[in-house]
């Protein structure tokens, strides 16, 4: 969606904003992530929670954390109006924006839907490069009614929001190594590193660089859709400590 | 949507192929156009017919012209399944077709949503670029809830949808003596062509290009949607006989 209020900003630009703003640091889990922000109906709340449990618990997220914002709450400049409940996960952007602190130079590349064969991730059915879109490429496809995340849920294939990134190979030791700092704190939606100068999940890759495909934060939201329930869903919302996320355990 | 099985094929590679295939010569008024087409509930026809009527001869539209497919019969290899009716539009990528065959190196850039001021198109809000997604830009900004083509038709000011194409600027007589043929044969959808290396809407072209801002024939579909009644669209369908289409007058 358009945040400012004159001239088109493509994704890639608000993205490289949120990036920069990023100060999470996975060895001591603490600064600011991404998040991803959905307003639903207070009442839908336990229904949308259970889901949320189910697909996290799948691993069908970037990490097992989300952030409630009440009624009445208010998170950054926006507050929740009545009747309503905020339901917030860390966006994977969140990742980029710790490689780059990391002194990597990350391109996040493009969003997209992953085919899942039998619990394998197959190839990029539809994608949308970040450069050339004002709207973010996975509130769309999230709204095109083409995933299918619930069905892979239950039968193991299915179709999936991600996003592919790609970086330099010369520096495949220091992203090899924040993506396990990453990991060890809860980062667990990454799913697939590729060879340098390969395709990934079928989309072609730059000379010298190699693409890390991570599982949307926005899976539990397209779920909570696809099940019928009015969710409306902005993501790369706003960066928020991630002190106030809470393990999904811990809510449900 | 991803038409082929395998590989993802961007919206620019299916639009050459469409242009291809298009051979309406605006002249005779015969040939091929290409088609975007919806399918609705048949209970829904009358009130979406009294819709189109309504935005059609507001001018929203690429042509007054209408495609009606019962329930049972078919349009090229799709046939209207029980209670359901197709109903469509001429594409504006119809006009890149006829550039194209006019000897003119048309290339359709993006589509977008165009924020019309008191009647006067002010500039694009929101963008996606035909070579970088594989679903189509109107059919998502569509069900992004962002225009308001609506109330545009209401107080003259909203957010409608549009798309831009560039062509050279020595190509100039050749493309107005086409769009001038085209106005004669009824696609009265052309918003505006710019000045030789300006911006239109806010968009930058190419040096030594023109920008040229077509409405989408999609606009009566978004209004339907807009109005909270069920419909499936597929913009850039398929081609059939511009014979085959009939004023919308002659339908409600």
């Amino acid at each position: 969606m358009q945040k400012n209020g004159y001239r088109v900003q493509f994704t890639s630009s608000r993205i490289r904003d949120l990036m920069f703003r990023t100060t999470f640091d996975p060895k001591i889990m603490d600064g600011d992530i991404i998040l991803n922000l959905s307003l639903i109906d207070k009442k839908d709340l336990d229904d949308v929670l259970g889901i949320f449990k189910m697909v996290i618990s799948s691993g069908l997220s970037v990490t097992p954390y989300v952030k409630i914002v009440s009624e009445g709450e208010s998170i950054g400049d926006l507050t929740i109006e009545k009747g309503k409940v905020g339901i917030g996960t860390v966006c994977s952007i969140t990742i980029d924006g710790v490689l780059l602190k990391a002194g990597i130079p990350v391109n996040p590349k493009l969003g997209g839907v992953v085919q899942i064969r039998n619990g394998v991730p197959v190839r990029f059915t539809d994608v949308l490069t970040y450069v050339s879109t004002t709207v973010d490429p996975l509130e769309i496809l999230m709204s095109q009614g083409i995933t299918s995340v619930s069905e892979m849920l239950r039968t193991g294939s299915g179709k999936i929001l991600a996003n592919l990134r790609e970086a330099p190979m010369v520096a495949r030791d220091e992203i090899e190594s924040c993506l396990s700092d990453l990991l060890d704190a809860g980062f667990s939606g990454i799913l697939e590193v590729g060879e340098p100068n390969t395709r990934v999940l079928d989309v072609p890759i730059e000379r010298d660089h190699l693409g890390i495909v991570v599982i949307g934060g926005t899976n539990p939201m397209a779920v909570v859709q696809e099940y019928g329930i009015d969710i409306d869903t902005s993501a790369m919302s706003r960066l928020i400590s991630f002190k106030e996320m809470s393990r999904i355990e811990d809510l449900v």
